[in-house]
């Protein structure tokens, strides 16, 4: 059994596990207070061109979602989202758990535009009425979870309203490696801190075995986080593990070689599937495909690859996703192709 | 500089990091729903004489706390714990966050007794009052935030006292390795499903990256667990690295002789303290020290020691804790002995 | 300036004062624990049948709304809702910040209809998916916020849905006096504890100071109802007061007597809207009409009359609300269907 | 059956009832945007000489309590009080069902002091541990539950000590107006505003149907207020009974009336108690008073008198609290205290 699964079906890296074992047994401290968060915390300021942002980081992208957006909201504000949105599907209401109501609105693409935010303000009143939620952030992804990306016009034109509206601009960056080696990116690591408020650099999807790198950007975010973090369940004991690991991550590139090779493996399902002629159920650059399978087709492809439902399409189809990763290799992908 | 700061300065045990290392390129699948996962759950299971638990390996102790007491409560319930419980003090009102009330009591020794339980209970009208909080869960832990532990007695007759008034009895097993082979202790494994409704078998603090394996015996807590634990940000994505690691863990008594070493070495430092003349703040038979000692002499440790203040004692006097681990090298503890 | 802003725009109904001065005197005692609500709580058993139902009052349908929901459903668990309905749109995230998920549907008429409720149930994976919010309950009101109502065979197609998937069906009845007396109505006030685990008779909007008669017949969600109206803020301390003006509102037909008559001005409205050319935005039997606009007919109308703005049309035309109640006189509409 | 209960037995005091009446039948419009509520809001600034201050109607205590406290709050935020406090006991848990802790700590007659909230801070360390709760408001009531009252000299000396710490000070007025007009009182209700962030002066205990008015005088607390009024379930849809009450009750010092009364009634059973060698559990000079009795003498007066149970004092004594009210008839307190 072959599996294009999902992206986090493997360890980590050798590189990254080379660098646990070789700092296994310096003493250091508890909760990421130590050298080597220390250290790769200035390797995400320098390398994102945020000198004065709040790094942190994070287990996972659940409780990252949930603590910036629970940190950032007060109890009456919402937070926009496509309805895509991992936080609006994917977590079993964890937003909704710490007391706010994710203003989801349909997407395509899983994309948000500066219309769709202005029409979540528009059905909000423009914020004015007290009986309703007052939308005060945008949460987006980055590849989206249809595996899309934003353009630096289009995140900029978010920015933009964000602004107008006086909405905090999250971008939810798990898969963020992945969508800067897409084609058709032109956006740079340093665009993020330029347009976002808070961001965050995915690790666990993409090679590490756990972590996301939290960068705050915004003053009015940072105050106190660290209580949120521990709040939420989120203060890791072995914090130093997220330092060790996001050194090895960033030292000579590493992050972007694990996401070209995930995404030059998933571009090669995409051009075959689209050769055989299959639909795509969405234009995914980056290193998840979707694509439309009939129930037959997906039956006899079960039976030596794993896979998973993404979406319904009709009585006779089911949009199927196909995810590589910096572990997948090249002839699994041949395999693929060649029974699709 | 030595530390004795705390049981979560290092990494894991080599034997760990190696079945890690071992593993790392075995494809499997996400969210603890794999063979190791199984395995490991399985192993749990057997080792705790609990064939019918349900077995849920979370990344550290706040979220296991944080994720059995608000799924295990309804939203007029509450907790009951010593003052100085960890649910109470050190997790920035975690539970509160949840929505649930903690009916802290004052408790010698940090150990809750059927007398407090009752106590508690008669303040809340034994539950009769419906504008009170209803107390419906005890959470004990053991080894104690102050270190000591619970004989067989007092756990069964905090059982009785649990059964009588309804309420269920929660174990926090951050350091329940350290109590099983501390002097003193007459509980075996196979107890604590007898006796507790829930309770966890700790790693992150004897020898793991991180994991703590929390066993769930009363039916009634079983189902949507598993939501829940999604839902406050516990779901691991390589849900396996627990697997492998409690794997490790449980492999020939690994996880109890990281505990004993961490005991012995300890109860080395208390021995010569007592010899020396200091007080101990609390009668610990685990891996927690808690030496009461002058602001002069703390000053002077400090140049050589790393450790916290725990507790006031007096203008004059702190009480300071020092922390033993499965990697405290005895020559470190021979040091701090000679400078007492 | 004549008001057809709402149907809470005056005190109550001469009869329910007078029992309050009548009454002002007698000492009782506090939150409902008094015999006006007894009595009170029997007549509405009596004349919903619903002999063992549990009935509770309380001061508004925000609250009623925030108390059923949190009260009936775990943590994981959401609430399924027309996008129009109430606790979606107009109580400012109330559901959410209880911690649940409105699972919100599109819905003509504001009317939630089996395939909707199995739709939603399609998206969340039939509640199979432990990532996804499991819904648990099916909201509904009636008359629903745009003045509709269900039928017989609508509420009990719903009930049988509901039990399809294990959903506890409550219904908010803020205006079911109004809807009890609609045209096309064939429902009787005894079908609503046959359908329903818990509903609500409306006081508020038809002629009572306050109050909403809450009844449960679901024995699952009886438990330690009171405490969480107490903890949710909702334990009137003169509770006594609903008991002494639910008894006045249901004596000799007083409730439906005033419902009458707010729905048969409101349709005055609707009959002369529609003949004057107008088109109705939803097609409301009650006491709420939504009337289509121009917005040089709105500044017209607002120089004497005040109302509504409730939903955007198109760039000239926007849905005007005009609600009449027990209080409406028949002259106010006289002048607004000339005007019109 | 006498009953000595609560202040909260009987409707509205008579010129309260009548101004009902009077105004039932003007159209005004809902949620307390009415001019009811505007001259009481005026009436309630001039009264308290707070011309800046927000005035907002909230219709109990446990609603002003939890919107107050959730509405100033982040997260991680924890509000102190003393043991006996209300929110800490009589609500259910309905703040930590907002999400934030309790830190209570016991204090003597019911009453925080300077160095109780120093005993707190410092517990907490001063606010500087990221793994605690942050306490960032004090909670007190005037009168407290104990019925015991604040000087000009502590309340200020508690203000003192909030500015120090960045705590917001927000005084429970439930039973303000017993307080103000109590032997040995000497806070004006001019002082409120001056040593308060914010505080309530009660109605509902005080002989209105139901009400009490939250002066709001920190800026930081302004923004939004009544956001978190309707997601709490606060906003009354009938708000001007709120306006038309608070005027009637100001007027020519209707309030303080009624509190006198109440007051001197309360101390005529404290004095009669006293002089029959009765011990008092609490020194209150307010309208509460509470008498050590024997099992048996209780057992006695319960055949012709309501009271309640307060506190347990012995094997053979509890305290029992006996409450008057504007509406307490002077021979009622004739027959108990000819009982005693």
């Amino acid at each position: 059994m072959i599996s294009f699964r999902n992206d986090y079906s493997e360890g980590a890296h050798p590189s990254v596990l080379e660098a646990l074992s070789r700092s296994n047994f310096e003493t250091t401290c508890g909760y990421s207070m130590d050298p080597f968060c220390r250290h790769a915390a200035d390797t995400v300021r320098e390398l994102t061109d945020c000198p004065d942002a709040d790094v942190h980081f994070i287990v996972g992208g659940t409780l990252a979602n949930t603590i910036v957006i629970s940190a950032a909201l007060r109890p009456w504000e919402g937070v926009i989202a496509a309805t895509t949105g991992h936080i609006n599907v994917h977590e079993t209401g964890a937003i909704e758990s710490s007391g706010h109501k994710v203003c989801a609105i349909e997407a395509t693409d899983g994309k948000l535009t500066p219309a769709l935010v202005r029409e979540v303000m528009r059905i909000h009143c423009d914020g004015k009425d007290e009986h309703m939620v007052l939308p005060r952030m945008v949460y987006i992804s980055d590849a989206t979870e249809l595996g899309t990306i934003y353009t630096k016009a289009e995140l900029a034109a978010l920015y933009e309203v964000c602004r107008e509206y006086d909405l905090y601009l999250f971008l939810d960056g798990a898969r963020l490696p992945a969508a800067l080696v897409a084609q058709g990116n032109d956006l740079d690591i340093t665009d993020f801190g330029k347009y976002c408020d808070a961001f965050y650099i995915g690790g666990t999807k993409n090679g590490l075995l756990f972590g996301e790198a939290v960068v705050i950007t915004n003053d009015a975010l940072k105050p106190h986080f660290r209580n949120m973090i521990k709040q939420r369940g989120g203060m890791f004991a072995k914090g130093f593990l997220f330092g060790v690991q996001f050194d090895a991550y960033f030292k000579d590139g590493l992050w972007l070689d694990m996401a070209r090779h995930a995404v030059t493996q998933a571009q090669r399902i995409a051009k075959a599937a689209q050769e055989k002629g299959y639909t795509l159920y969405a234009q995914s650059p980056t290193n998840q495909v979707f694509v439309v399978l009939s129930h037959e087709k997906i039956a006899e492809l079960e039976k030596n690859f794993a896979f998973e439902a993404f979406g319904h399409v009709d009585d006779d189809h089911e949009a199927m996703r196909f995810v590589c990763s910096w572990a997948t290799k090249p002839e699994a992908v041949d395999a693929l192709i060649e029974s699709l």
